[in-house]
């Protein structure tokens, strides 16, 4: 039996913490300073265990989870909670995910994260081998899935030579305006929509707008998506040497036009404006984005039970004995009605639960921190994109000779 | 020789001030608070009449216009400064229009003005009265030359059953996003496309949200247009006995959908928003409306010498002889490179000094405050169209039966 402790309970975290109590293998505690956010997590745990559903699609319903109330952003805090467990998974905002990992390497746990911290998780690198700890960070789906499977790919080539990463979360329903709502906050989604891009063409790393090349796509199950460029490609800069390299964000078609508007307006600037002044007396300063912050993000939430769906497409091109070829990845995932759980935080999740098992069992033992391209081997793949599909997250594979 | 003063050397007020100095008949002064735009009203008389286009098509240059700086926001300072004139124009701003239209008539001075104020300016008509002054107001292009041409269409018809009067001023250039300049105060723009719009439908006034009921609609040397509900009908509502009006604004397709997601997100909202506060920090509070001003009302000004247009078209339906028959007019000016002015200042313009030449020779004199559709014979509209078209503003006519 290994004790596992989630960082955590948010909508993510929740997910984790129920996914692994259904293992035998595991007691499971879930940490997060919100009384209500860890009652949740424990009920819907017990709920599961009560309803027919619970053990759906050949899953064991889950086992009790322990909740402990702690504070997270206190990395002190972290390392006496983490202690007394063989395995740390984390679930915390992008905000705290980069003193978390240390704290967690420091206390000399192995670790998987989906934090999408803004600085570089491989920077503690060395720390982490010095404590002969192995941290899988970026675990998600995007970072994380994509990542797998762009390494994968490449190395399923004899000279790859171009990766093209699509992801988007979507509402299942479109409504005008935006056809859109965030399923994580929504702030880091203007972030997103306002950061310099980085990409990588011809071998060289350039820089391009947010929002820019927008292209048209079709996904079978969702009809025609719009991508643009996006700063998704992380780690994925450094660690492939792939010559072109991409990432791109995908929305219903007319979304990015808004926020195109929107930007150009300047309701995304951070500086400051004086408005509402006549002569003689100033008026007020604020930062616009702060107002689209609060007039935007309500209209971007999901209502409770309101379904959202996940696609991702990863090509790899380049050849193969000779033959120029093309390998494709599709996911497309949506709102689990059962377990009332979105899609964005099953496809999020699962990676994780499935890395940490990997973690827990040794066949992931490599100390240092890294990125999922780093366990891109062949068998962990499979075993990864088995699991996966045995939760009802099904990638599709296409391969084609051009 | 007849001695008239204009009130206000903003755009509009210079082009009439122009064109009246143009007539040997009147000796013109204009009057202003701001010394620049006084200036600039006397410098483009001089420069016109040394210059061979000054006295072009048919018109000949204008004689020098005088210039007084005066404050036209004190209703005693416009009683003495009209005191020695035959005649008074007002090109005022719509906030000033009504004490200036109470101190002219309490002056027994003839006036016609293009104020587009917010009051009702008919309640003065009783004090016009009792002083023996005929006031027309509201006479410019839309409010103006459209009362007059829909009084008149339906007093062309047995039996007029409907009325739509489309109009908009336009960039000749079409710029993403908004293909849209505000040839005057933006302020006001964004007012119109907030205000719930009055139209009649069955005999019955009834009120449509503003920016409702969008159309596409061709006009000839444009291309195709978008129109949607304003609330520009005033007078009209009470003076005209047709079942069926409607005032709706053009724009290039596009605009109005943008307007309308601004004004779902609530940036045109005029109520206090606290933004940018932290827990246990009070954030400020901003009107929305004033930031959207600040943030666009810069994209929306036009550049000097860049080109405007003005599109106008007055339909007027019913029965003549027993049959269905339709009258059309339609308006499609341009900016005037030679006299570098505005199209919407020369066709706002033009009909007042128009009327002021019918009011200073008598032809028009019935005491009172009017709205255009007062003076809607078929002698008056005919002479207005001649002179309109003397001046380069042409509105074709068409007549079908249906």
């Amino acid at each position: 039996m290994q004790r596992a402790i989630v960082l955590g309970a948010g909508m993510v975290g929740s997910v984790m913490a129920v996914d692994l109590a259904r293992d035998p293998g595991f007691e499971v505690t879930v940490a997060d300073n919100r009384e209500d956010a860890l009652a949740r997590v424990a009920n819907a745990a017990a709920s599961l265990r009560e309803s027919p559903a619970g053990a759906s699609s050949g899953l064991r319903a889950p086992s009790d989870i322990r909740t402990v109330r702690a504070d997270l952003s206190s990395p002190e805090a972290i390392r006496a909670l983490v202690a007394p467990y063989d395995l740390v998974l984390g679930a915390l905002s992008s905000r705290l995910g980069f003193a978390a990992l240390r704290a967690v390497i420091e206390a000399g746990k192995d670790y998987c994260d989906i934090a999408f911290m803004a600085e570089d998780a491989l920077d503690l690198s060395p720390l982490a081998q010095k404590h002969g700890v192995t941290a899988i960070v970026d675990c998600g789906v995007a970072p994380g899935m994509s990542n797998l499977l762009a390494a994968y790919g490449a190395s399923q080539l004899d000279d790859c030579r171009t990766i093209s990463i699509y992801v988007g979360g979507l509402p299942r329903e479109r409504r005008w305006p935006y056809q859109y709502k965030a399923a994580f906050a929504p702030s880091d989604v203007v972030e997103e929509y306002c950061r310099p891009t980085r990409l990588v063409e011809n071998g060289k790393l350039v820089v391009r707008e947010a929002l820019s090349e927008p292209e048209l796509l079709d996904f079978n199950g969702v009809g025609t998506l719009e991508a643009f460029n996006t700063d998704g490609l992380r780690s994925l800069v450094h660690t492939l040497k792939v010559p072109n390299m991409r990432e791109k964000t995908m929305r219903y078609p007319g979304h990015i036009e808004i926020m195109r508007i929107f930007r150009d307006l300047g309701l995304f600037r951070e500086d400051e404006v004086e408005v509402g002044g006549s002569p003689g007396k100033p008026g007020v300063k604020i930062r616009p984005r702060d107002l689209t912050a609060k007039l935007m993000f309500p209209k971007w939430t999901y209502e409770p039970g309101e379904e959202d769906l996940t696609v991702m497409r990863v090509i790899c091109e380049g050849t193969r004995k000779g033959k120029e070829t093309r390998l494709t990845w599709d996911l497309l995932d949506a709102y689990d009605t059962t377990t009332r759980s979105t899609s964005m935080a099953r496809t999020t999740a699962f990676p994780c639960t499935i890395v940490a098992r990997l973690l827990a069992g040794g066949t992931i033992k490599q100390p240092g921190v890294h990125a999922p391209e780093a366990i891109a081997q062949p068998a962990i793949v499979r075993r990864i994109m088995q699991e996966l599909q045995a939760r009802g997250v099904r990638y599709s594979e296409r391969e084609e000779t051009l």
